[in-house]
């Protein structure tokens, strides 16, 4: 047995059986095993920031993490913006990064690169394998480390002659580390700034803690001690709509979020971490929170929020209760595309258990507001800042959730041009991808950024921050890679076009004249 | 001045000014600075990738740098995959990556990211400016450091802080330290090397050695000699057609290659080095040429090969010689899409002095036989072997010949949805850009790899080599983003497109069938 049969095996036996891929030559041997041991459902991706952007959307989805496959350490560059991201995100993945075979690196052949150092950048466990009877065991390594809780980016770098060398062993699935236990007295302390200071309190979730099961005990938590609850902004997943908490994020914006965050004396975190600003500003804070407000950590990112909430519950005694029902669910709304308006009618038209990819930048700030009567559903953000994991993101999640529920990406035209490949594997794969485009033919969020500068942009500025000329057209360029697509510019059409597309199990593309 | 005002006078006073720009938040203040110091061009990739391989296209033609204007460590990361291609290639860039404010970065706000050891992985000169009083001073080092000869990747880091700070010097242009001589010694062993085996003898040339300056000296050394001459496989650019010599690059493949080279007894690298496979495989050497051929280095990559040839030129006496006529000029071909007619095709219409940007792959490998007798051209090379570098490089390249020659991409499909979002460029700046898709539904160049490996690719192979299911569309796409497109399924087709193309100063593009 080769190498690369024993990866393959190795990757089967501890459940990886998807894999994001863009091969080259030195993967070939990888490729080919791929072909001949049976089990890997291989998805290709134009370009590599597509190929580690679904594998961050699977994790999400599926839970687990799904290998990629990368070739050398331009194709890992390629991809990196995306495993920034899903890194951020804290999901799990198991990079392969093929490489130049170990006798032929030092001649610096052209594609040769800083490998590891590329890794290191973007990966929690770097490793890079050189010995054929080694890779099972290294492999088995990887995807441990991909799978410590909640995620990590896990990268194997493989030299070609490591694949095809003979003496490859099975690596045995690896026993992943428990999460680190949280710690009584982080209990103890949670709950005794609840009892006394529970209104002047907000719990701010992150991670898992924003997911369905940690909700529940949350919301008992809230109900107890009248503490707010709230959610990071760069929080990569919220269960959310009917049946879950009606929870708003910490604003983007630096002066909201200060103004939203001022009257809390106390800050829970549970999985998320003190808000900071996305970036800094003159003569403004880094930090979100008033100067005299506590920070407390009832649990890390590492550790397990739901074991540490029920403690909690516990150490407050708090009753069971119910999550309130939402109220109505909104209808579709009329006339132009407004936020409010999209939202409501995304509300109104998701099938149950949909899963919505948000990179709606500046256009979706308020969706939350008009969504949370929506049918249950998994929400999916950007969790790095890195623009461009929208698509690919969405495309993994219908991945990752085997084609069985809906995926609604609510995206940015601007950002969805560093990815736009990804809606060809929408196409191939056959996903239940249903993509609206916000086409406002800028990038808005930045000439708002601008204005904060203290001036109106002039014409070498808007050279740079506006896409008008010529306008995308995104029908055509959804179309030209297999996905049907229609145009709407007003809410009503969006809406028959939403409804069309969520009948059917192929994906679609609306674009959404903003 | 700000910190951002002295930057960009800096960029200015040394002539720097073309600024290939994806720019975020974190970049405002510069992008301000821009709008109010006149003299800089701005030009907006629409994906990072895009921005960094129009600065590497530029420099080889415009034969100076030019800045890119980037976004935190992810922007650079999206990019990094041309820089490793430029870096290849020795073109100069000025790298401005923006980045988190000083004080702000140690909040790990989600963008943050170890810009600068991401930088190093393709940088030559990489700094992060801390003082906006420093940052003029910075900047003239990094646009000197991007001017060594032939050409650096040099990355400056600018927090947002820096730049906007008050407090800005501008930088006054620094001297380009001269590159290293060469050393007597080393003209001497060349010329003792040609006068005793010159026949058995081969010069290889990369860089700027297999530009038109150098070329007329190699003849005469050639002609004096006996010597053959070749050129590097990865060499960024070749001065080609009527006028130059007819030199052939190196094989890529292993046994060509191998059996191209085993004749010689003796080679003298001109700016290359000595050939290597592009990857290794089993059973195979690394090295290109025979176990007993002797290797000399008569210039290094960072030394000049004028020099150095004109002082063998006259170690030799070589005499005066004229380069010879390639012949006459080849006709249009007709029929069924060859290599060889392509070439001759293209041959036969490419206006004088034209540039061509080959990321042709598989298909284009036996393109220079068919086009020695073109018009004068600069023909450009991915010399760095991550695929994407294409239309990035013939959009920088048009600007850099500030749209005053005609830029022909001859583009492989595969790689050219890597960065297809150059063409919104070529519409956006209405560049003179003619681009041949290549169209062949696959990753040619991999089915052939796979074979190698001793199989057929089955299914699972197949799902990661094809791109024809869905197929892309090419007219679709280019339209779709503002450029003019037709598809032709004949040379005959092909040529009247490329005609009626090459009579218009605006992009073009032929899917060509394959």
């Amino acid at each position: 047995m080769n190498g690369a049969e024993s990866l393959v095996r190795t990757l089967l036996a501890s459940g990886i059986d998807t894999c994001f891929a863009n091969p080259g030559t030195s993967e070939m041997h990888f490729v080919a095993a791929l072909d001949q041991v049976p089990g890997m459902k291989c998805v290709l991706g134009l370009q590599e920031n597509v190929v580690t952007g679904m594998a961050d959307g699977y994790f999400r989805i599926a839970r687990k993490p799904a290998c990629t496959l990368l070739h050398c350490g331009p194709g890992l560059a390629n991809g990196m913006g995306n495993l920034h991201n899903a890194r951020r995100a804290r999901s799990g993945i198991v990079n392969i990064v093929g490489d130049q075979a170990t006798f032929h690196r030092p001649f610096d052949a052209p594609l040769t690169a800083d490998t590891a150092g590329m890794a290191q950048t973007v990966s929690q466990w770097v490793r890079t394998s050189v010995q054929s009877e080694h890779l099972g065991r290294d492999a088995a390594e990887a995807i441990a480390a991909a799978q410590v809780f909640p995620g990590q980016i896990a990268t194997l770098i493989l030299p070609a002659d490591v694949s095809w060398n003979d003496g490859g062993v099975v690596g045995a699935p690896l026993a992943v580390p428990a999460a680190p236990e949280v710690d009584g007295n982080a209990i103890e302390n949670a709950a005794r700034t609840l009892r006394s200071y529970g209104p002047d309190t907000l719990i701010l979730v992150g991670g898992p803690a924003a997911l369905s099961e940690a909700q529940g005990l949350l919301w008992r938590v809230a109900q107890a001690t009248g503490a707010t609850l709230m959610a990071d902004f760069v929080t990569a997943q919220v269960a959310r709509g009917r049946g879950r908490l009606p929870l708003e994020r910490t604003p983007y914006v630096m002066e909201a979020a200060l103004k939203a965050l001022e009257r809390f004396k106390h800050i829970i975190l549970v999985n998320a971490k003190a808000p900071v600003g996305f970036f800094g500003y003159p003569g403004m804070p880094s930090t979100q929170y008033a100067p005299d407000t506590q920070i407390q950590v009832l649990s890390r990112p590492d550790q397990d929020p739901v074991k540490a909430l029920r403690s909690l519950v516990l150490a407050l005694n708090a009753p069971e209760a119910e999550i309130p029902d939402p109220g109505p669910r909104p209808e579709v709304a009329t006339g132009s595309p407004t936020p409010e308006g999209l939202a409501q009618t995304v509300a109104a038209l998701m099938p149950d258990n949909a899963i919505v990819s948000d990179e709606s930048v500046s256009f979706g700030r308020g969706f939350y507001k008009f969504t949370h009567a929506a049918p249950a559903n998994d929400w999916l953000h950007l969790a790095g800042g890195a623009i461009g994991d929208g698509l690919p993101v969405a495309t993994g999640a219908a991945i990752g959730a085997q084609k069985q529920r809906r995926v609604i990406s609510l995206q940015a035209d601007g950002s969805a041009m560093y990815s736009l490949q990804s809606l060809w594997t929408q196409a191939r794969e056959q996903l239940p991808c249903t993509t609206i485009i916000l086409n406002n033919s800028k990038y808005n969020i930045l000439i708002g950024e601008y204005k904060n500068v203290g001036a109106t942009p002039g014409e070498t500025a808007m050279s740079m921050l506006e896409l008008g000329n010529p306008s995308l057209n995104w029908v055509g360029l959804a179309n030209a890679m297999g996905v049907e697509a229609a145009r709407a510019s007003t809410l009503e059409q969006c809406g028959d076009l939403m409804k069309s597309s969520f009948g059917k199990q192929t994906p679609f593309l609306i674009e959404l004249m903003v």
